[in-house]
């Protein structure tokens, strides 16, 4: 069809002209007006409480009390229907695994410098016991509260003296250094960490901030290898956006998940989310706990497939693919090599040494996924699946089929070719 | 013979049971009580002024103007018959290219904690130029005086508070992320600046040093992706010295290179160096450079390649075997196999990925060098053949084959099998 190709043309160049750099942190209230109080921003596609999976509605009932909204997790959910839900997405932003994002807590800002879009993002609280994995008790709510009160304002202070850091060029060192930005970002972290330190220091003598912040500032940012995940998160969102509603076009802009559903937006087709039932990870899981622990899949973290990175980019980070192998690098190649299978093309900026530099697989094709049966690979963190415990391992998923199916028959009758 | 075979075992069991730590910076004549007043250590084996070359010969009289022995270069070419000139390893030290070491610059210190001792290297000057490649004018020697004024004590105290950084595990992760820690040190750099971060905040404030000074020493060591390359040396003069002197061994403990002769020693022959003229590197060149203006060989940072790393870790790193060739996958494994022939082992600890988690190929063995063809691969830096300009590109060269003869007969004939 003509016309699908000529919009997926144009997909393509939008996606692959993107030029995402990160400038800022604010308040989530100060870039959202419309977010304000007793609203909750999930990750996935639109889910009311009583679907919601454990490890979220732990969320949810933590950042209630966070925010002040509650005096304590009982009292949150007793107080739920008070609350209005709202997928990240439709605020312009992402969110890891629960992806809860409210008014006060600091959001890093993303621009996409080729088209004048904003996407944001919260900062990532590290590992362990975290409010992404569901976590919600004073540890969890006291680490937020000194990334809203003291990091956050930092951070934004700094890199408004950098003036912005590109995110294209990080991104594809990034990628020769093993790292694949969805389960590992060693690399992109410790660039990152490194080229803002001078502005750090700078910010917090402007900020009138003693040494003492600084040094928690730095051991937070450098002790963290997946820092970098969520700006890679809502650099990909800002990346997608301006792909979207390209009439006729079979490219996925989002693919986003919220531990019950699993859901996909197509170019083409606007902004209607296509769903399935999500699937469970396959993986390696911590000391203590096993599959029968394991939540179903979560987060909007999966923007990063969808813009070439994440599985699709596993050729890159052979350690990845040793949470469902051997972490044998031919292993890892046939991740890649597989997801080609499903894109329109390659990304000439971001390329893989070990695939003697061919660029990531980029642009899902709705088409091709359905012709060829492969569905887009995720490298996801797996969380418990009760409220308050947080992330029991990490592995892969397989985006459901379904969403695809479904998406190609509507873009069809919209074309009229069904 | 079993005497070699028994006398191979133990040096692999030293070499590989090395624990090295990163733990001090002190000015020279500190640690090396020896190195006083017109004494200067030089890369490689002896050699007196009038055999030196261009590049050697430019850093000599720079760096006897930096510690006030000359008053201008001319100066110090005149009066350069009342300095003692003196190899780096024979003060447990190395250095990079022209290698120069005096009294007042700052070392760096890594100790091999399962064996007490303790390896020097001067802190790296960055890109462009510098003394390393014999540049010796104002701008060289102002930095110089930065890194023993201001950055080394920063450094050293910040090193102090950690307690001490392990190299072992921070190599190990440098070549999963695309080092190999000769011509590539950008994972360890940055790896080491994050960790470092918090520390030097904190010696900062110990020191009553001003958050300027703070944001140039992040600003340096965060800005030269080869910062940690003088660390690889350090760390493997630290590694190799107690493999020394073991009766029989056919293991080789040191390659280096002044720039007009190329030497190794061998375990079982002590201290005695094997030389054989340097040759020139085959590589890329900056613009308006090529071979013709290109100085051979150059340096003690041969050591990196006579723990593993360096060329025999080239799989690690297919970007610089784009210096000699397409920097394909293949090509840098081809680079790691061929060393595997001349070697005894591999390192368990340091595996790289691109080769499913092969060890770097480890203790090179003269009699495999001599038996089989094959000399050492090196990666290394291309200084201008004139003293005063700087680098000039950036190849691989072959140790000569000679070295190795030589040392094998000596063996033998210390064997009584000649």
């Amino acid at each position: 069809m003509e016309i699908i190709e000529k919009a997926n043309a144009e997909a393509l160049k939008r996606l692959l002209g993107g030029d995402p750099v990160l400038v800022d942190v604010r308040p989530a209230h100060e870039v959202m007006p419309d977010l304000g109080e007793r609203q909750i921003l999930h990750a996935g596609p639109p889910i009311e409480w009583s679907r919601m999976c454990g490890p979220m509605r732990g969320a949810v009932a933590g950042i209630m009390v966070f925010e002040g909204w509650a005096s304590d997790l009982a009292d949150a959910e007793s107080q739920v229907d008070s609350i209005t839900l709202r997928p990240n997405h439709d605020f312009d932003a992402v969110g890891p695994m629960t992806g809860m994002t409210t008014m006060s807590q600091p959001v890093m800002i993303v621009e996409n410098r080729a088209f004048g879009n904003r996407a944001y993002c919260t900062i990532n609280e590290g590992l362990g016991k975290v409010m992404r994995f569901g976590g919600n008790d004073a540890e969890v709510l006291s680490r937020l509260a000194w990334l809203r009160d003291e990091f956050g304002p930092l951070l934004g202070a700094a890199l408004r003296r950098t003036g912005g850091i590109e995110l294209k060029p990080l991104v594809g060192r990034g990628l020769t250094m093993g790292d694949e930005m969805h389960q590992r970002n060693v690399a992109c972290s410790s660039l990152l960490v490194r080229q803002l330190g001078p502005a750090l220091v700078e910010a917090a003598a402007e900020l009138n901030l003693d040494n003492a912040v600084l040094s928690r500032a730095l051991a937070f940012a450098g002790g963290n290898d997946q820092f970098f995940l969520n700006i890679a998160m809502a650099m990909g969102k800002a990346i997608m956006d301006p792909v979207r509603g390209i009439e006729g076009s079979s490219v996925v802009t989002a693919m986003s998940r919220n531990g019950t559903d699993f859901a996909i937006r197509v170019s083409g087709t606007g902004d209607r989310w296509f769903t399935a039932p999500v699937e469970m990870p396959q993986g390696l899981y911590f000391p203590g706990y096993d599959e029968s622990h394991a939540n179903p899949d979560m987060g909007d973290s999966t923007i990063v497939e969808t813009v070439g990175l994440g599985g699709f980019a596993m050729a890159a980070a052979p350690a990845v693919a040793g949470f469902v192998g051997a972490g044998r690098a031919s292993e890892a190649a046939n991740f890649t090599r597989s997801m080609r299978e499903i894109t329109l093309s390659e990304n000439p900026e971001w390329t893989i040494p070990s695939l003697d530099y061919a660029g990531v697989p980029t642009a899902i094709d709705v088409r091709l996924v359905v012709e060829s049966g492969i569905a887009p690979t995720i490298n996801t963190g797996i969380a418990h699946r009760e409220p308050g415990i947080g992330q029991v391992g990490a592995g892969v998923v397989k985006a459901p089929m379904d969403c695809f199916t479904q998406a190609l028959e509507v873009l069809a009758a919209e074309l009229g070719i069904s």
